[in-house]
């Protein structure tokens, strides 16, 4: 998929769903306008992983929203996802996109300058910016890099930057006019009652932000 | 590989090595007559997953045993092990085959006499048949299938089984003489004080079985 759209990048959490079905929940959000979404599973085995990546698939596709896999690109490449998003703790680049092909999304969590410069130049083709803010999501978070991270990272590389962490309605705007090219949530969007209020919401404020940033 | 030699299937488990190195323990298995080995890691992300399988392979090529990868395709490929071995939830036989190709190894671990026949029937290489005897190691165990189980296994199916689950030197033998090509073993050998003779005295249990199972 070339050039996607990061603008609300939607990560998943089924521990978040509660008794909701999770691609119900991503049907709502996309309805609302989120413009990328990454399955996150850490605890569920690998046939239930294909299986709601499927679900998700046969959601997204028809719709133009590209399906980013995190972390297991065995299961990316069985139901041809559009991508995977790799943590400093999963597979190293290189030998990420040996397997997956050239075709293959590849996106990094980079919790410093550092390891925005080094995925760039290892060949990652976007940036999560992890955290942007202090977030109880993700219970092994580094320490949050702020607005100024952001812009310190947007001088460094040219890669689209997403980011996430502890984003919200309020700061939405900010991190982009900060230099960010999306913000990716979490519980903004999975924990919400109406997840696609929440989506059109944290959308109309990056939208906004990169109007006025672009002034 | 072609034709791999099943008689002594190591599991690993890095919860039962204590402050051990696994590689050290999974060497000492081999020099006592482990013909086969699986690295086994449901609680550790994908790099250290990678690091371990590179370094149980550096040890295991040269001496020209086979290294299978628990469930993770990914991994497989990335460090070009001889093989994965799959759960009734990892990802489907075909699914596997298609992305691993055909010269890797795909075992099946078949809880019943009906998931033999469909590994088989799939295209597995060859079947754990699991568990044999109760087992403490895995939580999640499916009924015991007893001797009676792998001999109706083994008037079933044509591929090569490995009997796994409480299997210790004194049965063994007795598991061959049911059928099986092999046993697998995970405490027997890595919770052992001494994996070196641990190996070699298992092995000369599935030695003398075939040997008198032929006659």
């Amino acid at each position: 998929m070339a050039n996607p759209d990061y603008s609300l990048y939607l990560v998943t959490d089924r521990g978040l769903a509660g008794d909701r079905s999770l691609a119900g929940i991503v049907g709502e959000a996309v309805a609302g306008g989120v413009t990328c979404v990454q399955l996150r599973e850490k605890l569920c085995g690998t046939r239930d992983f294909i299986d709601q990546a499927r679900q998700l698939k046969a959601l997204l596709q028809p719709a133009g929203i590209p399906l980013i896999i995190n972390d297991r690109i065995d299961v990316a490449l069985a139901v041809g996802a559009d991508g995977v998003h790799l943590g400093q703790q999963d597979m190293a680049i290189a030998e990420a996109r040996s397997l997956a092909g050239p075709a293959m999304i590849i996106g990094i969590s980079a919790e410093s300058l550092e390891d925005a410069i080094r995925a760039e130049r290892q060949g990652a083709d976007y940036i999560g910016i992890s955290p942007v803010f202090a977030t109880a999501t993700k219970a092994d978070a580094a320490a949050p890099l702020g607005l100024e991270g952001v812009r310190r990272i947007r001088e460094a590389v040219k890669l689209p930057l997403v980011g996430i962490g502890g984003i919200t309605e309020g700061n939405a705007g900010a991190v982009v006019a900060a230099g960010a090219d999306g913000v990716a949530v979490v519980s903004a969007i999975i924990a919400s009652r109406c997840p696609r209020t929440a989506a059109t919401a944290l959308r109309g404020q990056v939208d906004k932000a990169r109007k006025e940033t672009r002034m």
